[in-house]
């Protein structure tokens, strides 16, 4: 196998790389200078290590706890309970959240042998327990997977009353269009109207 | 700047990758094995020093002459004309052409600061007169700077009557739909009609 052929073959093991962009990408690559590709390569081989999850989250980090966790200014009664690291970024992104982070490292799906215990459910009755919590935000994606692992934390936190549950609102993307809204959204957000 | 906003940052400024496939490339990266990691920054890292231009056709290569310029069993009476090393790999790919190629590094575009002097073109009426070429198939893109790029080789080869200059043939693509083929397409196609 050729250098060309080796890099085309790694890129196109990256998720949502196909061939075609995996032979754009190397024929960037080949035209670029030396040394954006050896600062590219230098971050993709240490990545893995400056990178690791926070103890008290589970959000990624390169500091313990993470800089969100370790923020006294951020209101420490919220708690928002997402699927996956990278959904931490995107909330924040959106700038509407000023509370604290869960990751619960995924979703439960029983076809792919994700069960409860490979989540960090443990750890999020833990927190419950320790912190001062008043609401509890569910933010995990809105299908199966998503539902179902909302379903269990509303079961696990049964006996709490003292803790508001809710969960992000479903229902048409903002700038979309009605008519390419899906069956299903358009349902959803149908029965989910609100007084205007 | 954190090790993941830079990983993001450099990544953001590949080819066809926006901040969210570069978020999400850097999440995979962190949970990935490092060998691979590795293995990638490494091919990265080394790409640009082990690919050059084909002294002779111009296209990307590890050996020169590269390995289609050397291959003597290949029709050294056919001359493909391309505007990008990438497109080598392309038509190599249809496996419909087995003649050589010619680069030329892009196309004519004087809105770009594309001119002649910029294209390999002196380097192609050398090779045809040493060659023992017959046909000339001109494969720049069908678009405005392609076509410009195909007339102005028309042009450099009017006093060379020896030599058959064709263009790949612009139409439907197959497996398309007359439906949401565009109008220039259509066109073209209507124009360029084959009896049957």
């Amino acid at each position: 196998m050729t250098a060309l052929e080796t890099l085309i073959k790694s890129l196109t093991r990256l998720p949502g790389i196909g061939p075609k962009s995996a032979s754009r990408l190397a024929y960037y690559l080949i035209k670029s200078d030396r040394s954006f590709n050896r600062a590219l390569a230098d971050s993709i081989a240490t990545i893995a290590d400056k990178i690791y999850p926070c103890s008290v989250c589970g959000s990624f980090t390169e500091t313990d706890p993470c800089p969100i966790c370790s923020d006294t200014s951020r209101d420490q009664s919220l708690l928002c309970v997402v699927e996956e690291p990278q959904d931490v970024l995107t909330i924040q992104a959106s700038g509407a959240y000023g509370g604290l982070y869960h990751v619960l490292g995924g979703a439960i799906s029983p076809l792919d042998g994700v069960g409860p215990e490979h989540l960090s459910f443990a750890k999020l009755l833990k927190r419950l327990d320790e912190g001062r919590f008043t609401e509890l935000i569910i933010a995990t994606n809105p299908t199966e997977e998503g539902d179902t692992t909302a379903l269990y934390i509303r079961h696990l936190l049964r006996d709490r009353g003292e803790i508001t549950i809710t969960r992000l609102a479903s229902g048409l993307p903002i700038g979309g269009d009605l008519e390419y809204a899906d069956r299903i959204t358009l349902a959803r957000s149908l029965r989910g109207r609100v007084s205007f």
